[in-house]
């Protein structure tokens, strides 16, 4: 940790607080407009609201880290000596990682055979993901960083071979607008996701950790803003189109 | 107590972390997902709901007193003198662990004459269970702790014989996918109750307890993720399960 100005130190202040505000007014969202879909996308939008509430409850304990972590002096804020508890993240995304694909495989509500075993081993997957990344984030030591980073990327080219190659072929069946909306989606978990391995490597590159705190944690707080509420808004008008697709739309009289 | 690591201080904060967070999410996935089970299994998914909200209260207290229990000197947590307050745990069991065998009998939706004190002995014998074993916690004589460690075995070994003897005759009324999750959840009731007796002999083979605060607090913690928010899980999956079986499945149209 080191000195920062006040204007640093309140720019990553002020943008977990947007946060925290984006994902509990996303969890509203997503809880009270489960009954404006069909019965049948309700679970994915009840999951959306999980992985939001979860998150909004990890950036409330991060934002106040970040203000234990330093103290006011002369106009700058001086590291505290407690600690800034990154950990916070990777807690937060073994539990919402794995669900994150459990609302994308509940919302096209496929037939049983298709789906079979795909909620599982995804969401393993996932798990082994975040998982194998710890260990190398906890290191300084470059060789070590690279060794798990590496594990930590098998499960996530697995992850993007299931949602290319296998649930691809199942899309087919989807109509055509909702096959456009899930090709989107796709791609918005590709981008947010390759954001972390980024900034999990930059300290490989010999960007020092401590200059590039400020912003890594403003990208860390924008991917997740991306990646959970808006990806769940996404979630949300798939359930909205397949509704009005199957005559399912409760708004539809 | 003794003077912990920063690691080992910190392994214990987020694992307390995660289990605020996965008790409180599975809180709202139990209410919420009620509606999308039959109105039979509705009160089973209450009482899931029940025993993790009263969970994550008591782990909010255990997060608190345990930040409380340490200061933070030159990099090492060093005892601050006041109590880590392990009797919430205590308290939390007394009140769940009586609703988690409500829960396992009120998803079966049995017959009334198979069901008749079937809920009123279990939750008796949990009660028992925990109670007799406090007197022993709370004392550091072997023989104390032996004496009221076997009077709680008692009641345990009654819940067993409930479950496999009288509940395994009224299995065979159910579907045989919901025959398969009964079995695998009384494995897993077995499974996770016997950590806490197996944790609760240790201080009896000569291990102290303070070399172990660390491993007894983290398993403790997996433990009751696993006793409660997953146990709810598969409670839900039971419901799932049975309400489409005998179609009160609210979505299926």
């Amino acid at each position: 940790m080191t000195t920062l100005s006040s204007v640093q130190y309140m720019l990553v202040y002020n943008t977990f607080s947007f946060t925290i505000a984006a994902m509990f007014a996303s969890f509203i969202f997503f809880i009270v407009g489960r009954s404006q879909v069909g019965e049948k996308y309700r679970p994915a939008l009840l999951v959306s609201g999980l992985v939001v509430a979860i998150a909004c409850y990890h950036y409330f304990r991060i934002f106040n880290s970040w203000e234990s972590a330093f103290n006011l002096i002369n106009g700058e804020y001086v590291p505290s000596g407690k600690p800034f508890n990154d950990a916070y993240r990777y807690v937060d995304w073994l539990l919402t990682v794995p669900l994150l694909l459990v609302e994308l495989i509940a919302v096209l509500a496929l037939p049983k055979k298709d789906r079979e075993g795909l909620f599982g081993k995804l969401a393993i997957a996932a798990f082994l993901m975040i998982a194998l990344g710890y260990p190398g984030e906890l290191s300084s030591d470059t060789a070590t960083r690279a060794v798990w980073g590496t594990l930590s990327s098998i499960p996530f080219a697995y992850i993007l071979y299931v949602l290319w190659s296998k649930l691809g072929a199942s899309l087919s069946s989807q109509p055509a607008y909702v096959q456009v909306l899930m090709k989107n989606i796709r791609l918005l978990l590709l981008f947010t996701w390759g954001f972390y391995p980024i900034t999990y490597m930059l300290p490989m590159f010999g960007i020092q950790a401590q200059s590039s705190l400020v912003g890594v944690q403003i990208g860390y707080a924008i991917a997740d803003v991306l990646a959970k509420a808006f990806y769940g808004i996404m979630i949300y008008w798939i359930a909205y189109a397949k509704s009005e697709a199957d005559g399912s739309l409760p708004a539809k009289h």
